[in-house]
């Protein structure tokens, strides 16, 4: 049975890497027909999607029947819509300069800088009022459609969507998680020789978006978590990446050695379950982003903004001759879940993947409606957290003092309370060197840079 | 892949219609082997069952590997176990007269009496002194074996097993939740010609065993909650069954017209999950256990323990004439969901169906710790449940008020608190109508009797 | 120092009992002086008790100064006002019969019939508009007044006023707990010979109004409750009362002999803290209010609407002459906490009472939000709740039953939903009795007869 | 009336100033009289101490009748004891300069060093040892007993007590909120001319101890809070110390200029209620203590070790010549409240003060069992928590932070679980500064040090 006539908005549907990923699950999804409609504010970037969705399906292999569009304005793209993604970048480079460099000056590296730390804070200030318009704009063109948030920081911007319109159905996908399930097969092959995909082991995670935890892993009756101890023993010194070779970190900008995961394992007795350039975000920066001798004896790098707009403007040119026909547009499964879980909540298959909901008992010890990523059940209309385990109390000591954070500095942009944003910015585990005063200087300065 | 040497210990081996219908499923399962330990006070009717499993696996269409044997001892069964079966009649058929004919002189009625009312507490008063002993006899023997109990009244049964031994890893399994479902089924069928079994749909379950209710119920994109009311206009009055005839009740003594569920959905808006003769022993007797004339008006009937015992013998005969060779032991799916959670617990599939287990977040409203019934996923060795939707406040109140009354029941008989459980004996609904020296009257006699 | 220029709205400031004892208390509060404006839509009455009130300021015991008005208007009363005290009579006296009345032609009694039971509800659904209006006006006129609330149904009007302005600093008053106080006295005295008032000694109490609970009491380092069951064994046969002969409840209406609260106590363990003419509709009416020969026997009585008619008569001829000089208008202390609470808002001293408030963690095992009755302590602008002490479960049931009735039933006003009221109506403990049907007939007879 | 045969057990009893000044208020207390068993591990300590107590006692302005004894061991102390006061040095001075200034090494400066930070966690793990041995004496000698702790690190003095013995009656006592209630009463006094004790004005603080905060301060109708705001744009500057001049703090090294105080105030809308020396210690170490430099800025000073052991010399000649008649003693009342808290739980006055409890409900947005410090009621037995207000957000998120870390400690020091307590080091705020290599190694060696 197919079902046709998905309406799909894709705001942000100017985006590389997530949108290509998308159209190529999408064209492979053969119980499936409909529209996407584009909507970016860069509109050539959503032509190219177009005419690359488009020739997408055109493929042989092309199992599904979706038309691509392009729409005029949100209200268009959204009206009438079942299933609406939100995948942005919210701002410019210039922007994400100040996130990410300005606190270098005062002692603050920052590997990624879109989820906590002064980066985070000052990329939520600006996708706040962003989201508030796609709250209202959704409660009234498309009140019973599905939202799914990909862009960071994550957590708020889930929350925004809540606090805006209390009936939205939205959740937040990440695939983190994903990776450090590749890692935890890794662990099971490297030690027991069976070969499973993440797919055939389940693990139970909870945490904040960036900074979950895995507390149990299995895979049939082999307790995956149980084999760690000796793969550190093992692995420890030289770090392990589940994706390549150990020193990948040292030419790919976007790996890392899982020495930091490890270490964290060690003292706390769960792994957490993000790339380690996230993990380092929420602890002390004098943990792992002390200076750079620290970055590199941890086995990650820092992602720069100017590799960032190299790799932009490597994307757009592959986007361009893809969309003029000089390069082909590939097809093949992606690894992503969003089309799975698309399939899963039309009711085609029963998936269970973790995404990021407010908290209504899926995850004990934490407040009722902080959003917190969890399990969950993804099946005919129904996207339901299922309740995770209790982190050990070290880890979720980390969990809260992060939690806390988001959700002051939520409700201090909320508020437009300059007091509240703040004292989450000051509370950040990566300012924790600085001096009130510093803080203060720094956050003064990043403000104005930012109005720039 | 097979798992083999899997050991399964049945206590209450010799159980007739439950043993027979798992014995079945399990002959069916290809992927397992191992071990059934019987194990029953009843030795000659395990001994029954061991024959009658042997002859089952005997059987061409058996895929399966199994040996049955039976165990002189409750450890014997236990010790190795990979899974604990627990489905035991507590006590005799003459205990079960005083529990459910003995209040009839005060004016109470009990369809079923087996899990709360005054036959639900004097049941329980019978068994928690068993089930402690189990919960100790698993903790030495198999403290990492699953155990799944059939037994009623089973949120009592499950809260003692945790109470005795808290790491212990056990959850309540019944099927009453699949019949309403198989009656959404049928709704969905009548009103809009999709044929869907109830694995093909998804319901939002919650309460207390045999007092769950769904709240949302949908197949793929169809909200069958909202096919309901015209279902109710086309069929209140002459009732319905999803399971044969609407008069079925006449001639059936476990059949219902279900016109008590719909009468509550009408009133609550919710629809309550169990059979409807196991509803009416929820509520106030005045509403629908009034008299012998209020019961026919509903559409149900009263079981009998003459019917019970009648129906005993039956089923004895039966199991000694397949035990002989004289009659042939059927093998066909039995729609019970046993062998399947076992084998999500293993890894070999992904299972999600309604269980019984403490409440730790799955459902909202209700006190942490209390015996709560909600979904459930079943995977590599995780039983973990999921958050539930809020019922609409009437339901909850009721489900409440008789949580309340089972964990004050199961408190009073731990501590052998008379006056805790008179007071959970007083304020059930079904004796709501008894002034308090009735209420003792009748409280003393039933103890006097079972005591005899 | 005198606090000057107070001023107190009265609305219901036609009042009769509450009124006058007030304005007693009032007139010997030597540290205060300003304004009483009374409002009520019997004029007359008003102003009866402006005459009375100036009389008895100019009695030579009075050691207050204050200025009796009466306001011409909700919005005129409330102006400017420091306090609000809120005592009316919701509908009439025909409106009454119908709560009270109307359900005995179903076999139901009602001892007082204005707080739960079919009379309760249908006492909320006429005041609760009432409240609405009052909580809108008092969040124009006088936001930051400190309202106290003596109107019943008490939890419904208190839940009232904080759903349509969450800001306001609302409380209920209710003097049923010093009763049950006087009676400990009582114990103490008759138990050991010490002679304690019920401000030497110190109660944890809570629950919900008219329906609370006793557990601990003491005076000094005597623990009273440990004197109960002494007591009980010298007088539960005979009655007990605190206020009179133990057989005054043959003459007096609102009196009792404490049978049911000794009753409930050999019960529960806890001391139900309010007359038991209040404390029998709590629960199921089969206990003691089956018939007025069951009444009897409990020793107490059912308080009819012709006596309130009556007993209005006496009291409105009793202020015209008080009003016309006929009769001496006394002045004495009244052993009501009103004027005490006010002082202790105003930081003249530092008071303990128990008040209605929303549950923030007061009371713990009961819903947040939810109205209970605890100990507060008023002191300098400060009404803040103190945390009890866990009830008996057994006794905590019957009062979470209650508590849910009450919370559905006022969100069911809330929302005009008719549905939610009725669910309401049926599970209430004095509806126990009847069927769904009869439960509906008669809701439909008292809504209609209402509206009549 | 007076109170007889009250005896009162003193661990500690050997203690210098806390028992000096308990000692005079119970003189003055002529309510009272019974025994006084003092006991401590340095026997010479305890004599002087009965000695002063007694010279105390037969001063003619001494109004109560105590005899004062010295036990030879804790059993013979507690037994039949109502009150048991524990006030002890946990562990040497040699302990405490490893606390204190071994961290100085890796550039972490602690003002005191006893609550929280390493030298908080390193008096813990002395502690608690002790307190598991006094808990257990406690429940075989005097279960019965109120028992009033104040001794460092208090939230897990007390936590332990009811960890081992959860039926005790214990609550710590601490006056660093009366300090902060005398600097409203000199904001008041400045800003408004009206002159009030801190026993006349009220105050909601809430938090853990010596990190309490005052959400609201009102004398009668005066908001305090209000008055704030101004007192700081005039004393901001220049510090402003409620006990004497703002520059004591450069002579004093208990003194501080409240800059610390108001500097939080600004940032987070509410008054931290502890010295400024413990302030400092729950927050980054960047904040105030980065270096000297930063800790003159703010108007305070590290009391050294060296300090304490010449204090405590002076302390003991000065009893010794008390002791040896050379020196009168002094009768005054000390300011303190644990004789008052004695008169209020033996009901001979009504007290509200603020003390430390596990959290049942006093303090929502705090883990349930985690010991808070609030307001309690002391009157006839009681000891009871008032529910605080809501903090601001921020400031909840760093008390939540710390009691995360106390509670984690708690559990690791209980399981004596190295992972667990190095996982509370190293996440104290004080630390943040370090790597997780040099906590390490700091943590070794602290360890090592004390285990010299």
């Amino acid at each position: 049975m197919i079902r046709r006539n998905v309406k799909i908005a894709y705001i942000g549907g100017g985006s590389k890497a997530w949108a290509r990923s998308f159209m190529q699950d999408l064209a492979l999804a053969g119980d499936l027909a409909g529209e996407v409609a584009l909507y970016d504010i860069d509109v050539p970037a959503a032509e190219r999607n177009q005419i690359i969705g488009t020739k997408i399906q055109q493929k042989q292999e092309a199992l599904s029947d979706f038309q691509y569009t392009v729409s005029g304005s949100l209200e268009e793209a959204l009206e009438g819509a079942d299933f609406v993604i939100i995948s942005i970048l919210p701002g410019t480079f210039e922007d994400m300069r100040v996130d990410v460099h300005v606190p270098e000056a005062y002692g603050i590296l920052q590997s990624v800088g879109d989820t906590v730390g002064p980066g985070g804070v000052f990329r939520a200030l600006r996708t706040v009022p962003v989201y508030e318009e796609f709250a209202e704009a959704i409660r009234k063109c498309c009140p019973e459609a599905w939202v799914l948030n990909l862009t960071n920081p994550m957590s708020i911007c889930v929350k925004t969507l809540y606090r805006c319109f209390p009936q939205i159905k939205a959740f937040g996908c990440c695939h983190e998680v994903f990776h450090t399930q590749d890692f935890l097969c890794c662990v099971l092959r490297e030690m027991t020789g069976e070969k499973a995909t993440r797919q055939d082991i389940y693990t139970d995670a909870s945490g904040v978006n960036h900074f979950t935890w895995i507390t149990e892993a299995r895979y049939q009756n082999i307790d995956i978590m149980e084999l760690l101890p000796e793969f550190l023993d093992r692995y420890f010194d030289t770090g392990y990446y589940e994706n390549g070779p150990a020193d990948q970190w040292t030419r790919d900008t976007f790996a890392y050695g899982n020495r930091v995961k490890m270490d964290l394992y060690k003292k706390y007795g769960a792994l957490a379950a993000a790339g380690d350039r996230h993990l380092v975000e929420f602890v002390d920066n004098s943990w792992y982003l002390k200076d750079r001798e620290t970055v590199k004896k941890w086995h990650f790098g820092l992602t720069t903004v100017d590799w960032r707009i190299a790799n932009q403007q490597r994307l757009i040119r592959e986007s361009a001759e893809m969309a003029q026909g000089r390069m082909d547009v590939p097809l093949a499964p992606s690894g992503e879940a969003l089309v799975t879980m698309l399939r899963g909540i039309l009711g085609l298959e029963t998936v269970i993947t973790n995404v990021n909901l407010p908290n209504r008992g899926q995850m004990p010890g934490m407040p009722e409606g902080s959003i917190v990523e969890t399990n969950c059940i993804f099946t005919n209309g129904f996207v339901d957290p299922i309740v995770s385990r209790p982190l050990p109390k070290g880890a979720l000591a980390l969990v809260r003092r992060n939690c806390d954070n988001i959700d002051l500095l939520s409700e201090g942009i909320a508020e437009r309370d300059e007091d509240k944003i703040f004292a989450s910015f000051v509370n950040q585990p990566l300012c924790a060197g600085l001096g009130m005063d510093q803080a203060r200087e720094l956050y003064d300065r990043m403000r104005e840079k930012s109005r720039e």
